[in-house]
């Protein structure tokens, strides 16, 4: 085979055989492909798509050019959650313990924030000792003796897809629903669950901005779920505001304890039960939505979901007193609040403007390099319909420095749109998507 | 600038600007750029096209990425011609000199054979001495003084083009009109020319195979000359048969040889004799073609045009005895004979096979590493429309060994379509397309 050859059959509108995309993909992790021509192919996906075999075949090569996970061993369900990503998704925090104290196993392979949208390892290295970097070994004994595992991912696992997603983002081709699926799916099943839970955002904080698009890309998940013959339940759920009130780190770790104190903002709080009744279902342990969802809100209330927390971060090096006393957590020294110039109704955000203005506190990254401040971040006090007087804060910006508070209130302006009348409120949960 | 917005540009159909166009080749160059976001830009230009506002700044950017010839202390029209590529053709040899003999001063950048094409300097290089690598100064001082000069393209000129043209070839974007038109002008007019004419092939040994896809590259050759205040013409001609009798190298010569001294094959020395008019229009010298027709023939049947080209192989530093002695020229020393499996009039050839065969003879290269055997070649005995009797030769072939031969004869079958009625005759000159 040529990779010249491969390149042109893609280009003119051909399907590529499995024993083309395994010798091609191989080939690209050994050398022997160059760079160039992966990113012709990669431009070529782009425009021309992929078959359904074809993304099931470029998913199990990515999986196999790694590690997979055996979790056969441990008993009960082992299903985890996907987000798209967001401003303020913390969900990841709270679900993973949440749904782990109703039986399901949840090993969570997670990322880091880039751009706009934040990241569960940030969020959870705010916390001190907390250790993202477990050997696989040790991931699998937490997710057997605590129920859940939060880490980031391995050079083991799926290296195929990391070289793909690196040569991606310098050439213009993340955007693309057969790569994205691929690079989802090839990561998430590498764990050994049994099942997916999907949470694709749509709206003005999110990578899709309108309905169909998140809902090409969630059929797209769950059809190559179905031919992997792993269930996957995707929701298209609202990004057209910061999920939650706090956006950084340590903020959305404090605000996660509140959230599994069973005092959290009600949203965010919801969002993580209906995402939690859908895994319960999707791993057989309560098929009726709404009794799942009572069923999880006791563990809230109880106190056990907040435990399990606890556990976790014990069992990954973090310090467990930050949980009891959150103020103990992180928190940059200046601060200043951004007012409402007019008075009316909070009506539209732009969204990943605001994750962008987290970022430039020092919230996130701009580059893969770059450092984070754990304590930098924005605080959210009003939510999409909420009345606003002219003067009265909107947020609270933190950071290290005054001239990075100075950037980040720029980065604000013109972000907030306040009217006369309050909008139309779009439902959190937009759809759910069950594999037929 | 970002290489990545760039990409992203051209690929959601965006319009790049002249400084972003200079900015990417540029950076390229000079490695601050990479050759898979390279890559990535071509694909993208593949799908999307570019403007052509775009091909002149592409076309400008890669003659400014090196030497640009001057001519202008030469007295009289410098014109050149530039042919698609086609099997068996010699035009150039000929050509060349044959202008040069009616005041048209020749500064001719030429290339090599890959593929099924032949190349004009490996034909050169059958002569014994013939230098296809000489210093632009010499080069420039043959054009003035003889009147015409064949090299090989230098490092000096282009090599923007040349890091593109190497990129194309490995990443399955050879096949993109203002990719081809940027690399052909910016090649082209860095000779310091005054006008160009085109030969556009089409047909079974042509790139373009329909009449509409060589129409739409010689617009756009046409138009971008225009833009650069450079007057081009297009010819598009017949290349549903090789050209002339023979393909190779040594019997190129020799066949090109015989068209100078005005014994040649009509085909063949019809096209020479109409490009030749064409540019003698293009020039200003003649613009009647008829009489331009006239006066060229006069320069083959005086054996002016003839003694042209020994100037020109004396100055390059060739064997001139090879000229008035052609079986001087080197010559194969196993040959064989194609015969026809029955009786009819030759209706079709599959040409570009034909050039593979001559190719596999050792005519030709496979890679551009590849070594050339001068001396091996078809010799073609039947035009389309000929009748042939069963077991009559079609063609004959030579090589350096049985094993060769044996191999090219084996690349023929099936290549000829033998019918009991002759063909329709398509005519050799298909077009003309001159700048409104």
């Amino acid at each position: 085979m040529r990779a010249v050859d491969l390149i042109r059959k893609k280009r003119d509108g051909g399907v590529l055989r499995r024993e083309e995309i395994e010798w091609f993909v191989q080939s690209h992790v050994h050398g022997e492909v160059t760079d160039y021509q992966a990113a012709a192919l990669l431009m070529a996906i782009f425009f021309r798509g992929m078959s359904g075999p074809e993304i099931v075949y470029l998913t199990r090569t990515f999986m196999e050019s790694g590690k997979i996970l055996d979790l056969s061993h441990i008993p009960g369900p082992k299903i985890d959650k996907h987000s798209t990503g967001g401003v303020g998704d913390k969900v990841s925090l709270i679900l993973a313990p949440l749904v782990a104290c109703a039986g399901i196993r949840v090993p969570m392979v997670s990322g880091r924030g880039l751009g706009f949208t934040g990241g569960t390892l940030d969020k959870l290295e705010a916390i001190s000792g907390y250790n993202v970097n477990l050997p696989l070994k040790q991931f699998s004994k937490i997710v057997d003796q605590v129920g859940c595992s939060i880490i980031g991912q391995t050079g083991e696992m799926c290296p195929a897809d990391k070289k793909w997603y690196a040569l991606r983002d310098v050439t213009s081709t993340v955007e693309c629903i057969p790569l994205i699926v691929a690079s989802i799916m090839s990561k998430k099943l590498s764990e050994g669950i049994d099942a997916l839970v999907l949470d694709v955002k749509i709206g003005s904080g999110a990578f899709m901005q309108t309905n169909e698009e998140a809902e090409d890309l969630a059929h797209a998940l769950v059809r190559v779920g179905g031919q992997m013959h792993k269930p996957v339940r995707a929701l298209l759920t609202d990004m057209n505001q910061p999920l939650g009130w706090e956006i950084g780190n340590a903020n959305e770790v404090a605000e996660s304890i509140q959230v599994l104190r069973g005092e959290g903002e009600s949203r965010l709080t919801e969002l993580c039960l209906i995402l939690g009744a859908h895994m319960l279902a999707a791993g057989g342990l309560e098929s009726d939505i709404d009794r799942g969802l009572a069923m999880l809100r006791n563990h809230l209330s109880n106190g056990a979901a907040l435990q399990k927390f606890g556990a976790m971060v014990r069992a990954q090096g973090g310090d467990p007193r930050m949980i009891d006393h959150p103020e103990k957590l992180p928190q940059a020294k200046e601060k200043t609040e951004f007012r409402s110039p007019v008075s009316g109704f909070l009506c539209a955000a732009r969204t990943a403007q605001i994750g962008l203005a987290a970022m430039s506190l020092g919230a996130g990254r701009e580059r893969t390099e770059d450092e984070i401040d754990h304590g930098a971040g924005i605080t959210m006090h009003k939510r999409l319909g909420d009345a606003v007087e002219r003067g009265e804060p909107i947020c609270t910006l933190r950071a290290a420095t005054k001239q990075r508070l100075d950037i980040g209130r720029r980065q604000l302006s013109g972000v907030f749109t306040i009217e006369d009348q309050p909008p139309v409120q779009l439902p959190l949960i937009r759809k759910v998507i069950v594999e037929a």
